[in-house]
């Protein structure tokens, strides 16, 4: 008998029938014995609608007064789904209690609208697990020191998952979503794209740019602090399904090193076609420089992802940097203003028709080669790399834009993603 | 400087436009130095829309567990409404913070969908007052002693808003809503009915089957308790008449014997087409000939409004009553199948086709001959009476329901409600 939990997303809970299916669901494992605890979403649309009456009342948002209120009003979307599913529980013979945050608690900060969950009182739910209840848990809210209502932010609801699987030692969290797992690259982009059956935390975390369509990234981080199996399978399987099939299903997200994962030297290629290269050309090579340069952006609030300094000749180096796109236009123009009269560089290069690929994977620790694989499978297709770093299981480049289907599917068959690795 | 507590009805809530509407209306009286707690209902239309969506999930509704789902479900109406006025309040530059029943507390008993109000707290509200801050309170809903969220019941807002007043000793509680005040009697029926200035506690409970469509009269029993005086006043004045004028308005239901109040003998009339009258003809007077009789019919949960007895005769007598209409058939029944075979009653009659009029007026206490005066004027007019009730300040009787428009003119007219009276 575990202790399981589930979560389900917006479209899950989208009607009165879906949320009777996901009752069916629920009761299936809890009939099979398992102590189980739900945290849905908002019905779908219904978070996006209690906002939009708040913007109509005042188009502003900026103070903490008024993002208190927001979290007031934006919370009650997951308090009307806990009550239905209760219900709907209830009226398949589950005995069945709802908890807003606050009454389990949930504590957070008082960060309004994105909130950071600092611990979850295991009391009462655990009492009514032992009582033989379903317990089912607002997602996405929380309560802060001062007993006001808090939300963590969009896909908050993942991290409330994963966090009340934490505290309350959860055997697995299983996150039922729009699709059957994490794939080892878009299959929109390669045909025969995998899913894999497990994948690393930390694998998780440097797919994020796949990843985040299937998960909120807090979610991940959360689930490695506290060591959370975490399980993301499709919502869409009929409600009665073989239990045993089910379990088995989706993508499992491992903390164990030593568990049989699949031992391929990369799990995924991920990629983002969301950033833009900005390049200082003949910048004088001075202690300091790098901070020159990116004082001002880091000023201006633009996260910087990529950052490449060349070792330099006759005193004068290049010095690049990726942006995001929308902040590219900003940065160009802080670079002529701000940063060019105090560095003396010769030239300043700019492109937001650019792509990052990276290839992921734990087995790259202990794996020597994998960039130089990378680099030629690359460069058969006669792709160049503009830019390229590296990190213990990740190589990313940045390449020309027109490229990125082509430079993922070669990458995908030169690492044999297509094939299911051996077991180790 | 006065403490004041404002509510408004679902319809003054019911669009973002409406909602400003009020927050200016709330932030004139803040401005002009008042104190101010508000208490909103939900946004007209969405208490039906939650417990819809909750039926669709489950057509049942029966167990307390269900019931507790219930609440969970509805009380997020008033929540969202408290929210969006608070930030609307604040976009017209006040100082404003949104309050759920729970985080005041308002503390109710465990009687899901039905609860009632023990006790409010009231420091956290008088802290925002005290810090110069409108304060928003969720009306219809409390906490219960183990922290589940319990609702008043359909219109508990006003009760909410009263009980508030209570707890924060307001100097007045002003009911917005959508008919300007009490009138002497229905103006649907009698065109020149009057709007009363004012109205004892009393007389406005007597009142109910009028009153009930402006406040639901358990806010009113609460008014009396802890003698809140209470206006009943229109949302549909422009926002921004003089304050004067609007404080004003209404009518005040007051609590002060000695308060210069119209001192009219009868100060409405009041009617109620829904009930049914069943009579017993022939039953054996003996002692306990009641109870054997409304027994089964408080058994079946059924209300029994008035009750007559007659003296006897060669030891028998005739007994009836009246209940609503949609019990008639069923109380019918039980007389034939749980009471008759009991009593030996002679006879049994029904007649679902009756109405109840009654005047009403504190003055009654020290008038003689008010009741002549109403018998008189019935029968002017050919209208026979059926059953006769009083009260120390009511006089009912029961007629035929084709009569009811004819009586509640004719005694309308001959205790000259049309009339201010003179002031005593």
């Amino acid at each position: 008998m575990a202790l399981i939990v589930h979560k389900y997303g917006g479209t899950s809970m989208g009607s009165p029938e879906r949320i009777q299916s996901v009752a069916r669901r629920v009761a299936k494992w809890a009939r099979a014995g398992h102590r189980m605890i739900v945290v849905p979403s908002a019905m779908s649309g219904e978070t996006n609608r209690l906002l939009a009456l708040a913007k109509q009342v005042s188009p502003e948002r900026t103070t903490p007064e008024l993002l208190r209120e927001l979290d007031m009003i934006a919370s009650t979307g997951e308090q009307v789904s806990v009550g239905l599913l209760a219900i709907a529980l209830q009226a398949e013979g589950m005995a069945a209690v709802s908890y807003a945050g606050w009454q389990v608690p949930i504590a957070t900060d008082i960060a309004y609208t994105k909130a950071r969950i600092t611990s979850i009182d295991d009391k009462r739910i655990r009492a009514d697990l032992d009582a033989g209840k379903v317990v089912v848990v607002t997602g996405f809210q929380g309560v802060d020191p001062e007993g006001h209502i808090t939300t963590l932010g969009r896909g908050g609801s993942d991290t409330s998952a994963v966090a009340v699987a934490a505290a309350l030692k959860a055997d697995e969290c299983l996150i039922y979503t729009d699709v059957d797992g994490v794939y080892t690259t878009d299959p929109r982009i390669v045909a025969d794209a995998r899913r894999l059956k497990t994948i690393s935390f930390e694998e998780m975390l440097e797919m994020a740019s796949l990843g985040s369509k299937v998960l909120q990234i807090r979610s991940v981080e959360f689930a490695g602090k506290y060591r959370v199996p975490l399980r993301v399978l499709s919502s869409f399987t009929p409600w009665d399904i073989p239990i045993d099939e089910e379990a088995r299903s989706g993508t499992l997200i491992t903390f164990e090193e030593d568990e049989k994962m699949e031992q391929a030297v990369v799990s995924g290629i991920a990629f983002n076609r969301d950033e833009a290269k900005i390049s200082l050309m003949g910048v004088t090579d001075k202690p300091g420089i790098a901070h020159l340069i990116l004082g001002p952006v880091a000023e201006a609030n633009i996260d910087v992802d990529v950052i490449i300094q060349n070792v330099s000749h006759d005193g004068r180096t290049d010095f690049s940097f990726t942006v995001h796109r929308n902040d590219y236009a900003r940065t160009l123009e802080l670079m002529k203003t701000a940063v060019i009269p105090h560095t003396g560089a010769a030239g300043l290069v700019g492109d937001d028709r650019i792509c990052k690929v990276s290839i992921v994977g734990i087995g790259m620790r202990s794996h020597v080669g994998v960039a130089s694989k990378m680099f030629a499978a690359l460069s058969e297709e006669g792709i160049n790399i503009q830019m390229i770093t590296t990190s213990e299981i990740k190589t990313s480049v940045v390449i020309d834009e027109k490229y990125m289907e082509l430079a993922v599917r070669a990458l995908h068959k030169a690492f044999d993603l297509d094939q299911v690795p051996a077991s180790a």
